[in-house]
């Protein structure tokens, strides 16, 4: 086996490069897998322009598929040479958060003192992959905690129908499974990009009978209308939040799904809601919210918000894959582009100018 | 009996007066109720000051103790002359809105059509006396949908001690069930007016073993001391942020209940949150809601926002009122002061303007 | 109108006939309709077999479908001449057991003193219809509370197709909704009579990934796999215990969903559930049940045993009606036999003996 | 540091014996205690009577408060020399079971194969200590998956006042956890030994305002009594069902907490339960239970019944410690008799015969 491999990293805002880095030593709880396929995201493209700080020289990327190449001492259960994925987020399992139930917000074990005797989280310490540590744009990979977030892939799936597991998916998935979704509700998602798309695949899949979609890329909202959304609304072409109260009789929608992290999207979620009704939130948010007074009842709606990070580990991930290899839903139709690893800054072109109706592109570190 | 009652109405911005009127009628799903006992609340200064509206003309006030006087035609299981409550909601429990979870947002039947062939919501309208139809600062109050709404009130307990139930201790205590306390939970509620109070008390009723309340009044913080609330800041002594911040160790609290409805303690419940925590909303904002992003994560914190109108129904009241009879707490010490109907110009004054210490003020109709 | 009408009486054990009745009065809270559809439920069979006990000379049938000939003085928002159904289970909303979350379990208003002060419930005692008041098996019924429980049909769904949603589909997805279902679960349903078929559907509909159907009728099983069903196994081909255990890898499923009322069936649930998992029953038992120490880990195992009754209500009826609207199912398809009220002792004979393959029968009044 | 240390191992049916073993290797993700107190659980008598298999020549117990003695090399956050206390169940928080919900049910990594592609668990196998690896009634122990495990006793409780967390009270609380307990509930315990002690304390700390206590020893009783439950009741004085039924006037109980694992307590607990009630059960049963029909609506009762193993990991640790700190509840209090672990025979005589009202033993490795 090689020492060195090539690695994709942010070298400063608007530059990443290959680079050569060493293939890294594994620790007892940790496994090495060789990337087979991975993607780009669009957290990616908030690092790549210096939104999203990230320490120059960090590998970027959190979408592993790949072959296990190394075991740590204390994993078990695998075999080298196996085919795995790995969530976007790696929880450590073990932290305080994890066992309070939330484990995405805790990687790392931190210790803190005080009246409570008790130790402190840190928000979204759970996303380590091209944020912490080096991630999955590289010829390799090291997995933390291993044993909690290696996830064996089926033999009857392929890497590109598995690569939105990781991180779209989960996300997607998420930002259903938080939105109090019963039989026969109608949910309305904001934005169908890649995570919206999944978020009204979600809302389908967990019982809601009207699922509205809401873009303004009328090619997104033709593929959400050929995954079964029950209605498309182009903000091009109708007033949104009138057309969803007309479409719901006055009453409104028992959830409203934000996809996009932009206060437009969040209030017209809210001005769509229903009292009693939740949203749920997924979007990433780069300045203050403001919730109207007025599409809040002034605090006395019985309203929810939720928000949400990616879940990830190995439980999560076999889920995701089993929804898939029932036939519920493929998501390889999503990859609509391919490049090899040393093509990735045209990958990150067409990626961040969403040029040629892209949705995700496939990366493959061996050609 | 009479045919002519005295009431106390909203007759324009700062003005309330006492007025005769009609006593009403009773329809088959009515009750009428000689109030023994009433208070007054703060949306009812609201009121008064032309704040929140309400016609001119409308009997005000939502918190009835009282007698039976006469049950509709198709009430059953009540005798006249029993001792009743009813909670300052009256849900119409009939309605879709109950039915599909939310009796406090519905009071009436209203009809919709549209593509689900449902019926609308509407907000808050479950909220009937003082705000929709006559209210309870009357010597009778004529109750609708009765069968769900008479609560009877145990031989041993006061008026005075059953005088929060309609609305302060379910509020409060709603507050407290909507933070998703567990066993060991740190809860801080901001500000410890009544309706704090009952909340701090309904978190350590529901397994929080710190409690921290936070308000700027050394007599509300004493007394909610006195009823177990674990530590009391005022933040006239110290940063609260910083100090919940310290006393967690960096944890940051699992819920936080907002009970005074302003910008500044709906922010500082964010700041003191946990990723993964709850805060549970209770104020009545009167403007926009600002959520500072460096607060929330990015919306990636895995965090909960819940609002809530009080509760109602007499299965609510009877269980609010086994906690008074279990002596797990005695709400009677809220009442601070005590007027007749004819004097309740003098009982506004005072509770408006926060004079003499004043927590809540019980009414007599019959002096 | 007249004022006499033919209806469906049990006679005594194995006697059902055809009788004059007086078509009810209409009191402030009620509604009287038109019988359009209606069908008969394995319940009705056990009645007529006298297993299950009800006073001679009632009225029974509990699945209406038919048009408001008259509405109560006190009920709102509909209109005479509407098609409507309701279900089978018709709650009193306004009692202690709905506003404590159990609606099914009291329909009527009972009244009962001690240490508490409240009222008792009464087990199954939302079921009125056909049970404790004249029931749906004739050509006018009287809905009481029917402010509650009448349910508008949507002018796009046939009687046939909303037949079921009062009791069969109502039932089945409670079944489905009480087992604790999540993406990518696997869940095995015990029996596909008609309610089996519908926790199936049910559990699909609700991201269960891998649904596993077991009956000993190929026909039955055939329908389940034509609605989505992902594995049918036949009692007599296999031993179902231990293919449901090969299947899932020996890990056992996430829920098991008991849908016939017999010890071998709620026994085979709990060999094939894991530890944390939920068994769901729907069934009738008609005698005292075993729990096998062998399959429920000595008590130990994180188990979880949820019975249900029929939900019953406008606004699940709405939310079941939505599911047919949106075509995520066709449950038209479960009407194998036709008949009009005079025929109705051969639709009996045809329904208790499962001859012709029976799967559900319609019966019309006005042929 | 010594190689050799006393161990209590079983050595048979009906015998316990002191061995000298060797002091354990410390594995990456191990950690070696101390033993500075330790208890005996009624398991441990099930053990030694031969009721329940364990391999002879294992040591025995599972209770442990100790001083770190050694760290694995992949543990980090805690010194060597800081006093810890670990769960009776040490669960695998990697494994699927955990991140799947069940944390108590796993505590290995098992392989399997399937249709599923995923792993097996085996019930109860989170529990380790003195059932499948060697257990704490010993000078040291070591801990599996310490990172997760090991839980720093604050400063000001003492050995004493921990004791019980590890499984005792960690057992009664989630017995009360998963009683679907709110405010103003009745709740009745089945058997107040130390186990049904807790839960109904527990059953108090979450809001229940009706506690009943259920026993035949009537210091047990009283003991009961003095932490707060409401009414207590001794078998050998009256007919309990009637008396609950009485007390709740005909309603029932919202929640019956079965904490003795015999028919008779599993019986009474659902005889007693209110229609839409909850059994939580944490008995240990030895042999198959009977669900009366009587008792159960026929299936139809809306019921619940939930089973639990006791739950482990630091952070339920972390949650137990802070109520006995908040001064909520002193369960120092149970220890009634003290001994060293020489004479530990002694203890298992007094504790498996009950004499001298024995509630729990302290065994103090170092007298």
């Amino acid at each position: 086996m090689n020492t060195m491999m090539k690695a994709v990293v942010f070298a400063g805002p608007g530059r990443i490069e290959i680079r050569e880095k060493r293939i890294p030593d594994v620790g007892p709880n940790d496994a090495l897998i060789r990337i087979t396929t991975t993607t780009i995201c669009g957290t990616d493209i908030h690092i790549l322009k210096g939104e999203y700080p990230v320490e120059p020289g960090l590998t970027i990327g959190h979408e592993p598929v790949g072959i296990i190449e190394k075991l740590g001492s204390a994993v078990t259960g695998y075999q080298e040479g196996q085919r795995v994925i790995a969530g976007a987020i790696c929880p450590n399992f073990n932290s305080y958060a994890a066992q309070d139930g939330a484990p995405s917000q805790d990687g790392s074990y931190l210790v803190a003192s005080g009246v409570c005797g008790c130790h402190g989280y840190r928000a979204t310490a759970g996303w380590r992959f091209g944020n912490m540590i080096d991630g999955a744009q590289a010829e390799y990979l090291l997995v933390p905690d291993a044993q909690a977030n290696l996830a064996p892939v089926p033999d009857g799936l392929t890497d590109e129908q598995v690569l939105m597991c990781p991180d779209i998916m989960s996300t997607g998935f998420k930002g259903a499974e938080n939105a109090n979704i019963r039989i026969g509700d109608t949910v309305a998602v904001f934005a169908q990009g890649p995570i919206g798309l999944c978020a009204a695949a979600g809302a389908r899949l967990l019982g809601a009978t009207t699922v509205i979609g809401v873009d303004g890329n009328a090619q997104r909202l033709a593929m959400s209308r050929s995954w079964g959304t029950d209605v498309v609304l182009n903000f091009h072409d109708c007033d949104v939040v009138d057309e969803i109260m007309r479409l719901t009789g006055g009453r409104g929608v028992d959830s409203a799904i934000e996809a996009l992290g932009q206060q437009n999207t969040f209030e017209s979620a809210l001005r769509v809601l229903k009292p009693g009704g939740t949203l749920s939130s997924l979007g990433v948010y780069s300045s203050d919210l403001k919730i109207p007074i007025s599409a809040f009842a002034a605090g006395l709606g019985d309203h929810r918000i939720n928000t949400a990070l990616c879940p990830g580990g190995k439980e999560r991930m076999r889920r995701l894959m089993r929804v898939l290899e029932s036939g519920r839903l493929d998501l390889g139709k999503m990859v609509t582009h391919r490049f090899t690893l040393d093509q990735i800054t045209d990958a990150y072109d067409l990626f961040a100018n969403q040029r040629d109706n892209v949705l995700k592109v496939a990366i493959r570190p061996a050609a």
